[in-house]
């Protein structure tokens, strides 16, 4: 199997995210190997060996992703038996003629603590924790978003996704069967902050293969139970205009992105 | 300010991540505008007369990151007025010689539900959330790591960073002063599992702000009660040989490369 190599004096998600991206799009597997703070010729001498190593292990020529602002280490990297990817480089000399001004590379500027947004992202995390899962009624005044939806429907990760991926306060309330009595209507902790309001539902099959793995043959996880709960919700996202999204085919990231999208919510952190 | 667009027909963090890394290198603001899910020609229509508007209002050609997969969607967004980056296409052709298998673009490839690894990165989420804190000492056995320190000192957001990111089980576990008394000592619970153990330590004065904004003037929160506390863990950390970290300069996703960078963990996502 080929080796992909993602390297850099950061954390190296850049590259990552990138490799990850362009080798997505070939139906090919690799061999994934990541080191990141390489900051010095002789840590960066040392990944050159296991480069070739992998070379000769393989006969196939890695894949090498990098981002490294060091220029001299950056060199050492260049001269790899690899097939080298510095795939951010060749786009800053036209970006410098385009914005008219140089680049000022800094070690490490993207994903550390000094990007101005950071501490934003921790305290909604911190948000995020205090308010899952209706734990914390009181302080919905402080929320950028209230995600709302049965259990099991994707609340929890999302919520904590919102925040540490872009420092957004999203709290969460599960609907449960005692809020749902004849009718399920909106407790009055939520109408207060109904504008704040998101709906996420899911498919009953889904929701009842979930829960059944958390509490197989319960009452909680009966087809029965848990297509009663959604019709409830979505009986009321409709009639309380609550906007909503059915979360069964998407990824925490695409939920993410659609919520945004849906709802206008501006991020505090790009 | 000059506006940079980032549109994709999934989710458009790699457009995201790509051009925030690029812009990072420069010293310049700019707006952001993200359009994820651009999925027909004619809601790509609607983005090229937002990039239009941009450029008229500010007078600067707007920057357009994108990744799109349907073809003749793309093609809308290449006839922008905006500087256009699609920066994942240019490196398929070549690639496509390199590994000798034709490229087979699927939309929503990354990020997305149908990844092998979604479930995995889900159940690991969850299994940070139940674990968080020291509030369950009965499932250190499925722990991939287990990460200790004083209160505040990083371990929450990270357990969820390795989580979210990576598909790791990260539990964590408090040291309290009840654990102190004359010396700190492992408790047994954590003995068991203590190849899994990875320390977070801080700095005394980066302490006291943090727990300061909890509960300000509180002896929890006092530099004295700080640096006792982390003069205790960081001897246990030595005389139990268990690998930390000062955590003080560094973010989430920083923590989280060095933490597998220095134990090798595997991640269970790429």
């Amino acid at each position: 199997m080929r080796t992909a190599f993602y390297i850099s004096d950061g954390t190296a998600i850049t590259s990552e995210v990138f490799g990850h991206a362009l080798l997505s799009l070939f139906p090919v597997q690799f061999n994934h190997k990541t080191y990141p703070f390489i900051e010095t010729e002789e840590e960066a001498e040392k990944i050159l060996e296991k480069i070739s190593e992998s070379f000769q292990d393989t006969g196939e020529r890695p894949l090498v992703f990098y981002t490294i602002v060091n220029v001299d280490v950056r060199k050492v990297i260049a001269k790899s038996v690899g097939i080298n990817y510095n795939f951010l480089d060749q786009f800053v000399a036209p970006l410098e003629k385009v914005l008219g001004v140089p680049s000022k590379p800094e070690k490490h500027r993207t994903h550390s603590i000094h990007e101005t947004t950071y501490d934003i992202r921790i305290e909604a995390v911190n948000y995020a924790l205090a308010n899952d899962d209706g734990s914390n009624l009181k302080d919905y005044h402080e929320a950028d978003i209230i995600l709302v939806g049965v259990s099991r429907s994707g609340k929890t990760p999302t919520s904590l996704y919102l925040a540490l991926q872009y420092g957004i306060k999203a709290a969460n309330y599960p609907f449960t069967e005692d809020d749902m009595g004849d009718m399920l209507k909106l407790p009055s902790a939520l109408r207060r902050y109904k504008d704040k309001l998101f709906g996420l539902t899911i498919h009953s099959e889904r929701l009842h293969q979930i829960r059944s793995e958390r509490r197989a043959n319960s009452r909680y996880a009966s087809l029965q139970q848990c297509r009663m709960e959604l019709r409830e919700v979505e009986n009321l996202y409709r009639r309380e205009k609550i906007p909503f999204l059915n979360s069964t085919k998407y990824s925490v990231e695409e939920i993410s992105a659609k919520i945004l999208a849906q709802t206008g919510l501006q991020r505090r952190k790009y």
